[in-house]
């Protein structure tokens, strides 16, 4: 355990800290990084997985108990071969980083399906390494609407029409006041794509230009819809 | 239309610009904007009112088709009563005010607590006024377990049990590299009450650094989950 890791010299500091219990992980920007730094885009993967480890050790030193890793999901599979090829095998490799470590380590995801990779097939229990530990999920061809249609399988019908609230379509902008970045249960099906804009003033301060400056802000985030 | 929501005086500016079609609204801060501004925290709606209607006016103006308000939820609810009484009546005078405008209006809830204004009862199927236009949605007493539910009635089995991803707990916690303030897909259920942490960096640029700020962050913000 590193000292660096527990908020320099103020080591006390992390002990009287609220630390959360199970961090979210989304290790987004491999291939803006690969395009920046002179190299294909499906190169940037690589250059995730020494992030990947050094986070996982820095959450063991403050204390954290889980930690979920964003790998790829199903609609991410519709990428290009090169891609395709090279973020399996970085989630392959990742896994494989994280088992030399003190972990408890799931792996999720559709497995039937060719994407998922089948040296993790052993790997979706969880499986203590070294003594096990910190818990750690690494989602591999993960999908929201695979994992939600688990209770209706028998059912055959989407997860959106099974809804009380599907007259109610998918949100392209959340706007927040009060300076608070969460949904805190909005309408979690619907939000999943959404760009989430934070206004610091709260409500009853609305200005016009909080509205103006949300478009202003969507209108330069990148459309991926998770493709 | 005013001119002043066109982006002032570039007003062709809007037209070239990607306007978002569905816009969720969380009118967060009644409360805090109350304590404030020396009264009593339950005062705080009342003043939550009139930005209503100025968000929708300028959506409108802009050509949004879609504005959904977070309301109140089940788990809200629990709050003092005297709090209670008045965001319950506030969400009532939000839809009459919304009424006056040219809406096609629906109310969103659990009708069978009696934390649902009977004064709503009437707006649960979607309403056209002043001849339909903007899609209004408003949550009232809506829960997103509530909202899943729908799907297994009969099964009588909870969501958070009937997820492949199960094992999975609750996020406190989703830190975000590469600028992106957006879920992607990631978790649904499991991040309903996360606070999300956004880093600005690529994911390769990884430092120790990010993690310790968004640790600090997270230390900042109020735990409510939904209460």
């Amino acid at each position: 355990m590193g000292v660096e890791y527990l908020f320099g010299s103020k080591e006390r500091e992390v002990i009287q800290m609220r630390i959360p219990k199970h961090v979210g992980i989304i290790p987004d920007g491999n291939r803006r990084w690969a395009k920046g730094n002179g190299l294909k885009k499906e190169q940037g993967y690589d250059h995730g997985l020494t992030p990947g480890v050094k986070v996982l050790q820095q959450a063991q030193a403050y204390g954290i108990e889980e930690l979920t890793f964003y790998g790829f999901t199903v609609d991410n599979c519709k990428r290009p071969k090169e891609q395709l090829t090279a973020f399996k095998q970085a989630c392959v490799e990742a896994a494989k980083l994280m088992m030399k470590e003190k972990v408890s380590l799931l792996i999720l995801g559709n497995t039937k399906s060719k994407c998922f990779p089948e040296e993790l097939l052993d790997f979706t229990k969880r499986t203590n390494f070294n003594g096990g530990g910190t818990k750690v999920n690494i989602l591999v061809n993960y999908g929201w609407e695979w994992d939600l249609s688990k209770k209706s399988e028998e059912a055959n019908k989407s997860i959106r029409s099974s809804l009380y609230s599907s007259d109610i379509s998918r949100i392209d902008l959340i706007i927040r006041w009060g300076n608070m970045n969460r949904l805190s249960g909005f309408l979690p099906i619907q939000s999943v794509y959404s760009d989430i804009y934070v206004v610091k003033e709260l409500w009853p301060d609305f200005k016009t230009e909080h509205l103006e400056e949300a478009i202003r802000w969507y209108d330069k985030q990148d459309v991926t819809l998770g493709g």
